[in-house]
């Protein structure tokens, strides 16, 4: 079965590009000095062995990120990112990530907690481990990188050959197993990052004379005693060597056994024979300290590429390459990073055969820059990650310096737009903010699309799909497009006995004319049906009997839209109520763009401070908008007698804006517990009447410390889709986390925090 | 308290326009000869005194039609004549409702049913008055004109004059009812429209000497005995003599009193004094046999200004009311049609004072114009509708004859576009469908927002709404959501494991040549994203491996759009899967624009032929289009090597499109029963996937009659809000009357029929 052949002639090419990839990161949680921490694993992230995303791995101190499969390297990219972001943003304050493999200062033994794991065997296999290896080695943090080929090509492959699909499976795994035993060395030249550790990590003494690759992938890292031997060379063998060793004691468990290549897919290897082997495991992949999720998406690709080229070439020979590849790997890993490498003839080779297998299958024009990148670092060693590393270290000789500054500026970078989740900034705020609850919370994320602001949440089994941040299952189909028409909305609240503003719409003067007898000198508002920042509106909070006035303020409201409403008008204040399955949330008010005086700036000036908070921005990346100085903004000041270069009192307030939208500058304030109870009961009852769970009720108020009665208040609107970034973030106020209220209520099951 | 001056200098003239007003319908069901029939109430309206709009009155044949209170005539017109519309839909082929108020033909005292209630004393009851009355009067049908003024105004009214709002109400409503008694002869003269009976009818053998304006609202009407005297000065006086009659069982119940006038609202009118008066129902009115349901809208307006008149006028002398009213009507109704009545200065009066009401509170000036219509048939008798009726009686000298030409065209003009609800036919025709149906099964429907399709239905106080046809509280608003983001429905359909086409978007030659080593050689499709009539499509249905012919499909398809789509090519005919509730209801096949030859015509005349079906038109109103003759036609015949004057030999089919949509001439063709069952199941199962209640699933099928295997098919498209008329009113085979599913599915726990 020659692979490559049965590919280009039966045009598999399309299935051989469906692959799925998987990261796991482990990571030592350290303080600002370098030192391991002692405290727990977050608590925040609730039972470690169930999340999805972030567990621990030995120590109670390394955290394991650990990414879904996904079908390209920048969506597995984009997980861990913002699995790392979660981490990091959830840490105490002094907690830092540390970026290398191996730690710069280790603990005292007696210093080191295994994992807190909630099941007593997990405890017990750590510390029977702890006996036999020592508790060092077992600090050391890496990459493991997951890869599957798609089921149809196997199952084509399969048709194609007239062999059981289980068989190809096998055949094609086990062969990619000895094929990366083979040529690991390369990998380990190029990505290897761990060229030092301190002298206590060598309990025996025994220790490298100088600086090398990769401490951790050489025979100091963390390996089976000598006289575990296992072979690849066929299924059977593989089984019965690991089954061999566990029967006799050697080895604790299957487990136990570790290579850089492992095969997954069942619950013990036995069952591969009949099962199939499902992905393999490739464990090999020191910490490149200087990406901020421990490896690059480039290299994330290269690894993808290097592991299809492998699949895609004839071994040479099975028999040596077992043997042949540990020889390389371990001169490699220890040879010196600046020293060129004794196996660059075969590098070479190799890297063009991966050039020749991209050609062939049609992938990315970038993928041959990406391999011609590889080997001018194999030409020159100084270009690898781990030389780049020694260089840092040995201009400050301290290599806790170097991690720690490096760490510093990822939790830096994690933390700087804290009210978002860089991995999806594309995505609106609030969507970004499930996201974060939800990988906080051990809910699985998909974005099924980006652009639609739609996410696949999952949780034992149970799958949601949330659109733009709270359009979900729980919400009926009619409850929306109750509250799209205005229309049906006033109606349906009207017959509840709710208050909701009266009135007429009308397109001319004639039509307006003839309401005047019904609405003469009562409170009424005239305005353009779609009301543009204030413009055209007239309030007459007496009434007029006056025709003269009623014209004029008819056709000033006609100046802005052909069609006008002259409804009652309501004094008070708007608010916004955030409902949520039967109960107000959060409560806004928004207040117009406006400075607050000093006594010593100059209008500008103060605007130009309140826009240096980082919330502050185009109102789509950010909370909140930056307010402008331009025309409306002139106007408005004009109209106090103010300009831009007015000095303001100590305290004294100038409103740039008549409206109070926050995409014009406004201000959102939380006053959830300044509002009386009655009102947020009220806000219910009226997203009840909506038949909605999730509806953002905007009330008049004439006092919110007063209790409601049927008079006091008006209902200007019900929405559905209500925003919840301002609640989240509000200029001042409490945040309302209500990202969280849509988890619990599409995961009631779960302990959502 | 003078009315007028209170609504005047309190402004409230707004609440002064706002009333309520219902109209009950009673009519003989009849033979094409004008004998009553003898058959049962229809079955299909279900239990009648449940029902809120179809009932019976007296005798098994007498339809009596409710309709729900509105706020204007024309509402309360539409209402019914929806309901009118859906009598005469569902009586059987040879019965038609009566226009006249007295039957041309009476039937046999012992052929007349009295009405079979399902309630006992419903029909001892009619066995009781049929003793006392004979059973002739009863036979006798007219019009109930309810009429509530708000209760705002009377609240207010309440206010202003520190009363109770109960003794306002019962005030004003007394005060209406002697009005109405004194005046009443004026609608008598206007609308009054039974001039003679058979001679049968006047069982003690008095009768008038000549044709009389209305026999029905005279003492040879439906009236009490003579000793039976209620009086309206006071509300106490009113209840003392009619619970007097009632006790020393002169009545058998508050309801044998029969007045023109009677108070509503409570079930005994003992309540009245604590309670307060509801409304009131104004028994007079003759049916005017020149409208299709009974009452024209103008009459349903005029009757309401005159009503508002008397509340509006102040009461002349309130002792000499009742007798003097009494004593006009009766003299009025007696009379001969043609013959000038007698207190015609009086009604002038009275019709200027309405104009002066209209003008004094702001009515419209239609209203001036309809009084002023009104003062010339007050002055011209041989405009009103009795003396219009009598001509028409004397041209035949025979009141069957007269009536049954207006009875058939009005069913015939109710059942002439089948597929429409005339009432509603600017709505939707699925619309239309669901509030036919809902009419039918008793539901109430209330449209909420006609140009929005949003409709309220009611059942036994549970509330549903429904927009579109089908959009309704059972879908979860996640559902249409996903269905309408393709990119999202294909992912979930194929996590689920459905065949859906995969392929790729593209922009570019360029793009498209990067996918060409993954398709070619592949069944493949390459299409405009926004498919066009069949424009700018390619399909390879073996594949292609010449790079040559793709860029040109390629190249063919962006001239149609900046978009197109390369996709697997599944062959097979594409069906319309109907699911609702975990069922598939209906399939329909869409077969493009064509004729079928008959050796003689031209196309072009088997165009027009196919084109005069009733169903084809615009198919908004109608549930097919017209097939035009047209450039897109004219190609498509001439590469079939023919033209609009060729003629088809016979059975030879002519396509003049390439596209199956209905909405270009195309034929929609019932294929629920030829279909094997696995598709439905498979549709089902699709439906349940995108986790919608209502569905439309397309599926292209190689093989209908052959059962669903993994391959033999392809998902194309779930839509959400699927089209209804499609299937209701197919071009060839069984009808599927979705919207009767919709309406199980609303209310399970109806009988929906």
């Amino acid at each position: 079965m020659i692979i490559k052949d049965i590919i280009k002639n039966n045009n598999l090419e399309e299935l051989f590009a469906n692959v799925k990839i998987g990261i796991e990161k482990e990571g030592q949680r350290v303080l600002e000095n370098g030192e391991i921490t002692k405290t727990d694993h977050p608590k925040i992230f609730g039972v470690r062995h169930e999340h999805p995303y972030i567990q621990t791995d030995f120590a109670e101190s390394q955290v394991e990120l650990i990414t879904t499969p996904e079908n390209n390297e920048k969506d597995v990219l984009r997980v861990l990112n913002a699995i790392h972001e979660v981490t990091l943003k959830n840490l105490p304050k002094d907690e830092y990530i540390w970026p290398l493999s191996i730690p710069a200062i280790l603990p005292n033994e007696e210093d080191i907690r295994v994992a807190q794991f909630e099941k007593q065997f997990d405890i017990e296999y750590r510390e029977y481990l702890v006996k036999k290896y020592g508790k060092y080695k077992q600090m050391v943090s890496g990459i493991h990188y997951n890869f599957q080929l798609d089921d149809m090509l196997m199952k084509k492959i399969a048709e194609i050959t007239q062999e059981d699909i289980v068989k190809i499976k096998n055949d094609v795994y086990l062969k990619l197993a000895r094929q990366f035993l083979r040529y690991q060395w390369l990998l380990i030249y190029l990505l290897g990052a761990s060229p030092l550790a301190e002298d206590k990590y060598f309990t025996d003494g025994i220790k490298p004379t100088d600086f090398v690759r990769s401490l951790r992938t050489s025979r100091y890292g963390y390996v089976n005693e000598e006289d575990i031997k296992v072979s690849y060379s066929s299924l059977e063998r593989y089984i019965k060597d690991i089954t061999g060793y566990v029967e006799n004691k050697q080895l604790i468990a299957e487990k136990e056994f570790y290579s850089s290549v492992r095969f997954r897919g069942a619950d013990t290897i036995k069952k591969f024979p009949e099962q199939g082997i499902k992905y393999i495991e490739f464990r090999l992949f020191d910490l490149n300290p200087f990406a901020p999720f421990g490896i690059l998406e480039k290299d994330i690709r290269f690894v993808h590429l290097f592991i299809k080229t492998l699949v895609w070439l004839e071994e040479e020979d099975k028999n040596t390459s077992e043997s042949l590849g540990y020889e390389y790997s371990e001169n490699v890993a220890l040879s010196h990073p600046l020293e060129k490498v004794k196996y660059e003839e075969e590098g070479l080779w190799l890297l063009n055969q991966m050039k020749d297998m991209v050609g062939k299958v049609g992938l990315l024009e970038s993928d041959i820059e990406l391999i011609d990148e590889k080997i001018e670092e194999l030409k020159n060693p100084e270009l690898t990650i781990g030389a780049r590393l020694l260089k840092e270290y040995q201009k400050e000789n301290d290599m806790a310096k170097v991690g720690m500054k490096l760490a510093k500026v990822y939790k830096e970078d994690a933390l700087r737009e804290y009210y978002s989740l860089s991995a999806y900034s594309n995505m609106e705020l609030s969507t970004q903010a499930v996201i974060e609850d939800a990988i906080k919370n051990g809910i699985k994320v998909t974005v099924i699309d980006e652009n639609d602001q739609f996410i696949r949440l999952e949780s034992e089994g149970r799958v949601e799909y949330v659109k733009n941040g709270n359009m979900t299952s729980k919400d009926s189909y009619i409850s929306p497009l109750i509250m799209e028409n205005k229309v049906v909305t006033k109606k349906v609240l009207a017959e509840k006995g709710f208050r909701v503003p009266k009135g007429y719409e009308v397109s001319t003067l004639e039509e307006a004319l003839q309401k005047f007898n019904y609405i003469k000198n009562k409170p009424i508002v005239i305005k353009p049906k779609s009301t543009n920042f204030g413009l055209g509106i007239t309030i007459f909070k007496k009434g007029t009997s006056s025709v003269e006035n009623y014209s004029k303020a008819i056709n000033f409201a006609l100046k802005e839209d052909k069609d006008i409403l002259i409804e009652e008008f309501i004094e008070g204040t708007e608010y916004r109520f955030f409902v949520i399955e039967g109960k107000t949330e959060a409560v806004l008010l928004r207040v117009p763009a406006n400075v607050v005086g000093d006594g010593k700036h100059t209008i500008r000036e103060l605007v130009e401070q309140k826009n240096s908070d980082s919330l502050r921005g185009d109102a789509k990346k950010t909370p909140l908008k930056k307010i402008e100085l331009g025309e409306i903004e002139k106007l408005q000041l004009s109209e106090q007698g103010l300009n831009f270069d007015s000095i303001l009192a100590v305290n004294e307030v100038a409103y740039l804006r008549e409206n109070s939208n926050i995409s014009t500058g406004g201000d959102s304030v939380d006053m959830t517990d300044e509002v009386h109870d009655s009102y947020k009961e009220l806000a219910v009852r009226i997203s009840d009447a909506m038949m909605a769970k999730v509806c953002g009720v905007d009330l008049i108020i004439s006092n919110i410390k007063e209790e409601v009665s049927a008079t006091n208040y008006g209902v200007i609107e019900a929405n559905f889709n209500p925003m919840m970034m301002m609640h989240i973030y509000p200029h001042s106020g409490r945040s309302r986390r209500l990202s969280l209220n849509v988890l619990k209520m599409l995961f009631p099951e779960k302990n959502i925090k």
